[in-house]
């Protein structure tokens, strides 16, 4: 499985997600599920994938490739993030019709996947879409600041206490954060590092890429200040009268 | 959907459940999915339900109308807590095939259920298990003192980070009722009014049930301050340093 948050903010996104595949129990790898496709001062695209690695990895291979031929629609020349959404729900069809036709009958894996795709692409606001093993997709909104994709459910309470639209963009970070420690507590296929993106609205940047190992001293430490002040707030709660 | 958690510690047992019921989202209904079986002094059998309520009522209304019948063996008679998770075991399967049986043919209508039975009788410790739709079960053991069933992961974090086997009744319930809050506010399938119950080992009473409405005092002051704490250590994390 796979955790991934991503966030559409006043001040920008943020992007977070896990690295663990897993395939069974004993076929456990690292692989990166965030992709950026970046235009310095003129686009900043990202890519956040949960599901079959064969179908994720594939449509991210043909996405770069085709974003190398300025002849065709690719994520580089989109004129629009709503466009571009379309170019990868169109590789998600095509992706998953070309290896579930040659499944032998009777054989049940599950071909399909989910993505997130948020950024900016000049002359446009930020923009956030969830794209769905179908192809079709839905757009975030004020209402509605964050998706999520894979094991989502460990991860959500937390976002929807702290989270709105107008946080600022290193809180909604830290909340991020905070979402994946409790889902990486609870669900084995779930694992670190993390990669994470904070992208400032209007700049056309991906400079604030980090990658979150194990002994990365403020994970370390937000870990250690949430787990002990959970563990506090819950001692100081009111003693049960029922 | 429907969130129960039980746990077993060393000083007795705690129960917790939610209480909607819903088959689609527009058949929301309020079903009480905690059920006892006492004789004081003698045992408290506690069994929360999950999954298709026709088959958990057909469940419970058997189990009760058959502990009537002191002929045959019921949950009353039963000589340990593992005859009583074998006989409801036997039961979860004659509803499912009874009722799988009639379905007509293309339809794929779930008649699943997940249990849980814990509880105490005379001559033997507290125990808990968990009984699947197959009516195969798994007990609970200091290593593993709780079980959930249902909407299972929104609160499990919580769980796994202040539960243990040494864990006292009163705290424990406490972590079950921030358990069934975390629950509550991100998933619409799971309601109150709760259920709740505390059984003290040895006691075979099963005097400490309540019943937890929008309103009750202490729910809402327990949801308040874990939410009003929550937000308070979030802003006291170090500050984000990627």
């Amino acid at each position: 499985m796979t955790y991934c948050v991503a966030m559409r903010l006043s001040s920008g996104l943020v992007f977070a997600s896990d690295s663990r595949t897993n395939a069974g129990v004993d076929h456990i790898s690292t692989f990166r599920k965030l992709h950026v496709f970046q235009q310095d001062g003129e686009r900043t695209l990202v890519l956040q994938s949960a599901g079959n690695l064969a179908t994720t990895q594939s449509i991210i291979s043909l996405l770069l490739r085709r974003s190398q031929d300025a002849e065709r629609p690719n994520l580089l020349n989109a004129p629009s993030l709503y466009e571009a959404a379309s170019l990868v729900g169109e590789t998600v069809r095509e992706v998953i019709q070309r290896d579930s036709e040659a499944q032998q009958s009777g054989s049940t894996t599950d071909f399909s996947c989910n993505l997130l795709l948020g950024g900016q692409i000049r002359g446009e606001e930020t923009r956030l879409f969830h794209i769905y093993p179908q192809g079709n997709f839905i757009e975030a909104t004020r209402d509605t600041p964050y998706f999520q994709i894979g094991e989502s459910k460990y991860g959500k309470p937390i976002i929807d206490r702290v989270l709105n639209y107008d946080t600022p963009l290193e809180q909604a970070m830290q909340c991020a954060l905070i979402s994946l420690d409790s889902t990486l507590r609870s669900n084995l296929s779930v694992g670190l590092p993390l990669d994470v993106m904070i992208y400032p609205r209007g700049s056309f940047s991906s400079a604030q890429q980090y990658r979150i190992t194990e002994d990365h001293p403020h994970f370390s430490a937000i870990r250690k200040g949430w787990g002990e002040g959970l563990v506090s707030i819950f001692k100081q709660l009111p003693p049960l009268a029922l």
